[in-house]
């Protein structure tokens, strides 16, 4: 590794703007009142409970009694990029020097926490700070946008409740509860998607998202096998396997038309295994599976022409698909480095194979998936660094091979510029960012 | 990267002559006619349709306008891999500055490539300039091979018309006519493949190929299943998913047969899913599946012992089963690095494995796959380069690994020649190079 | 490369003992007779057999026959690790410079060795230069474990005869006979596996043991099942596919039950293709599968979670899917790097990994698998060489990586310590270890 030229990069690239095309942000609030807060991320939960069993009980309604219990575990996961986050909000926002985590300094922590994220201004000290320009939000379809800043936060639709959970008949219940009528035919579910749509537009909508279970198959499905798959739910029969994947795959083409009707992106986000850790903690639960291609999408992408799929992929047997899915369909745009392959050697890998085969103008470089904006600065200086370094090692690259012209220092900041800022603000369509 | 003993090992290594085992060069022309038939690779037109989409139209019955087409959009892809192929054949073969590159440049760049590869020479100075001494085609069974110099070219026969495509009437007609008399029974299907074999082998055969589904499965048929399912597609009867499958995994053993009494190589590509993107350019729809298994080649490799398997895989995820199957296997033969898999990333991992525990008589290094004889310079290079880099590492790690001889320049040069020279000459059967 | 750096990371950590926690090293000899008997090691059969193929026969029961046979054949592997670990005992423990290893020679070679492993002290010696404290066996449930010395050996249970024998009549026979009565009911199968770890318990049972077929499904079986099945099996009627995996299913959680029990871990290994390479020599004929998922350990896990499961994987694909399980789930320790993947590439992505995100008490960092005591030295050099470099690179990344503390020489120390040391004694409960 050339550490001066990789520093050098890093700081260049540190300087530009972020924005942060997933979060789970709360945008009512935001950041969070406390380190207990931040330890209630499912990282450290899941991390902690990992390495310090404790049967998946933590008492996430007590934030302090969360970090009395907590912190003195942190020591056993000091070796993750997890606990590295949790440093930099430490040093760089907290203004608290790692050295003072240690087990019985847990009150103080906590009690310094709250003087310094109660201050008025620490949402705004936050964003200045980490130099955010723009966060894409998660939303249901009923969450409450009223007041929401449009030019700060993009609402995205979070769809498993339309795709996955209509059969539910509370769900549906709920669904229809949003429309003012029952769901009770196809037309009723559309109306209620276009409903949806509309609100979020509205409100500055970003895109529809669907995290997927692996293995998950788009098809044609038509609408009078639609029409009974819901005359079926409507008695109280229950569906087969055969018939849920039959009305998943239409209700994704619904949302899929929905999203070409009003002009957004579908980001999806594929191959997860919900519910796979009986003992896990809230949101620590969930595993991916190394057996699932994107073949099932092919009837998706194909149909959806017109509309843009970012995608990201949760296990690594899936990365170089969505590659070559990239490099020759017109439609898919690989978006960040999702859960499980959020760590270095995973990042690293996608990076080159995507700076090397994607045309420049497609990749989306890096999201955080952050809960409070506090994480959005440590986990793209994560990324930043990957970036970086593989930039660096281009521009070693080029001096010696034979078939690349001189890749420099401006061009290197050129493609980091497309990651992180041109192409998810073109690819999404973005409006009102300068920089 | 020790880049400077990477520039001297690559220098070294760059000068050994190229015998490419897989093109489709077509041998009658061999090399290109102006710019815009290069720019027909799928490569350009698939990388900026997907950058700048267009439906997948070109215009390729006109090379000049397809030219004026594609070039602008050139830039999209600049980062790319298949960028910098383009770029050395610009530089090193047209003597053009890849500063000409640019929009408004095309008609100058195509006139000036009109006016360099319409020389008589042409063809000749290309395999001067790269210095190649000999190159695999990939042949039709009713392919015109009269007048082809077996000194230089060695044309292999592909066998997806023979496994794949005999259900279909129009298909099995071709094949009748080819063999004298209609297709009727498995007798005439052998007599076929024999003929086909006849006539490759009298123009120098290099081998059988086959680019091969993902998932594909081969298996013991019953000739008197065979028979059944012969009788039943002249009879006009469709052959479901079994009988296809069958089918194919009879029409393999035929082939393997006629390898067997031969003594010719069935050269396997593995891995394809053909027809996935409808948007796509010609050649420019097919991606590969992550979920594919070599344990569907185990019928085939056991049965068929005593033919030599060379065998390149589409996905990275079966990598390492292909290195394992070469590593215990005596018949399995790693072949390269094919089409997505064929970009820096996946090639330094793959050659690192083989490197590490295949024994060193057995890896085939590289081959281009190239349509005209331009572009195997290139391609070559981009590997020589990765052979490069990971032979200066294990230099490097060989100075203080505790298991480790010293690994010279020497040594690492022996390997190269390997890989380049001796194992495919040597695996393939080549006869009449000296280097 | 840091050359300096990683010299002399590793030379610190070469100097730590040695606890192996997977061999296949026979108790009762523990080390080899001469040289012909380390070459019948598969590695160096499979090897040679698959560089110059003679039919997978070699004299296995002549070690001088099997040396003249072999050695000159063993230039074809002078790149492998393998072929490294063999020299690193010849000029180690034979004190026999490679230079010696030329066909020729083969004779004094195996003179030499004789002369030199014949010793009385051989074995100590073996023990002593390789500071080794602890050696883990594999072990037949019927193996005569009489004399074995606890404070050096801890016996592991094979429970593939358990878990997957059953059905067959002479495996069931051989059971009872262990029992004292026949297996006629899940009583009878159910005391044989207590008696079974009785008797290693007082052995100082390590841990039971399994290598598992690829795609092996865990699941809840009713005891009532489980009946029907031991009934049909003591009818005589053959067992069908879902038969088959509903009996393993339950047989293995039988011995899960057992290990709660007594108090033991689960050792898997999971992912192996039996017997696929008709050619192959003894040992040589397996290979894995990579589609294969852990998914099928959802129950098991889920179920026994006060069992500790230490697992290893075969295939690469499942690499991120064992680390992302070991990170979540407070049951699941990653164990070493196995056979195909126990190789440079593999390991160092599979370390980084783990490194960066399984908190640092729960990965076992490597097991030899060795047959002789021998090959425990060389193999674990190679690994020990890919945890210098893995820690060389992030004391290097440290000094520029934002998030990062600096991370010492000390530091990786610790973490070596850990992987090497403190986490298998911990993991698996061994006790009696002082360094």
């Amino acid at each position: 590794m050339n550490q001066a030229l990789v520093r050098e990069l890093f700081d260049l690239i540190d300087v530009m703007p972020i924005v942060d095309v997933h979060t789970h942000v709360n945008w009512k609030t935001g950041t969070a009142a406390n380190i207990g807060e931040l330890l209630s991320y499912h990282y450290y939960t899941e991390l902690t409970n990992s390495a310090d069993f404790q049967g998946g009980e933590f008492p996430f309604d007590d934030p302090k009694e969360l970090t009395r219990v907590i912190l003195p575990k942190l020591d056993l996961i000091r070796n993750t990029v997890q606990y590295d986050w949790l440093m930099t909000i430490s040093e760089e926002l907290l203004n608290l020097d790692r050295a003072a985590w240690y087990a019985e300094n847990w009150d103080m922590i906590y009690d310094h926490s709250v003087d310094v994220m109660s201050a008025p201004d620490w949402r705004e000290e936050v964003i200045a700070q980490s130099n955010i320009v723009r966060v894409f939000l998660t939303n249901q379809y009923d969450d409450d946008l009223e007041g929401l800043d449009k030019s700060f936060y993009s609402p995205c639709l979070r769809t498993e409740p339309l795709i996955l959970w209509v059969p539910d008949p509370i769900e549906r219940k709920k669904l229809g509860d949003f429309l003012g009528r029952p769901i009770r035919t196809i037309e009723d579910f559309r109306a209620a998607i276009d409903k949806i749509f509309d609100k979020f537009v509205a409100h500055g909508m970003g895109y529809a998202a669907m995290s997927i279970p692996a293995n998950f198959q788009t098809d044609h499905v038509l609408d009078e096998d639609a029409v009974a798959l819901m005359e079926k739910m409507i008695a109280g029969n229950p569906l087969d396997f055969q018939d849920l994947r039959a009305w998943q795959a239409f209700a994704m083409n619904c949302v899929a038309d929905a999203c070409r009707k009003y002009g957004k992106p579908f980001h999806l986000m594929i191959g997860v295994d919900r519910d796979a850790y009986n003992q896990g903690v809230p949101s620590g639960t969930d595993l991916f599976n190394s057996v699932n291609s994107m073949r099932g999408y092919d009837y998706l992408f194909n149909t959806y022409w017109d509309v843009r799929f970012p995608t990201a992929v949760l296990s690594d047997t899936t990365g170089l698909e969505l590659t070559a899915s990239a490099w020759i369909r017109h439609n898919v745009y690989p978006s960040g480095h999702w859960w499980y392959s959020n760590q270095p050697t995973d990042i690293a890998r996608e990076l080159r194979r995507r700076l090397d085969v994607v045309p420049h103008n497609k990749s989306i470089g890096y999201f955080s998936d952050a809960y409070y904006l506090e994480f959005i600065l440590p986990k793209f200086r994560m990324y930043k660094f990957e970036l970086a370094l593989a930039l660096a090692e281009r521009m070693e690259r080029s001096l010696v091979h034979p078939n690349m012209a001189l890749f420099t220092m401006d061009d290197a900041l050129e493609v980091a510029e497309e990651l992180l800022l041109d192409n998810p603000i073109t690819i999404l369509g973005i409006e009102g960012i300068e920089f």
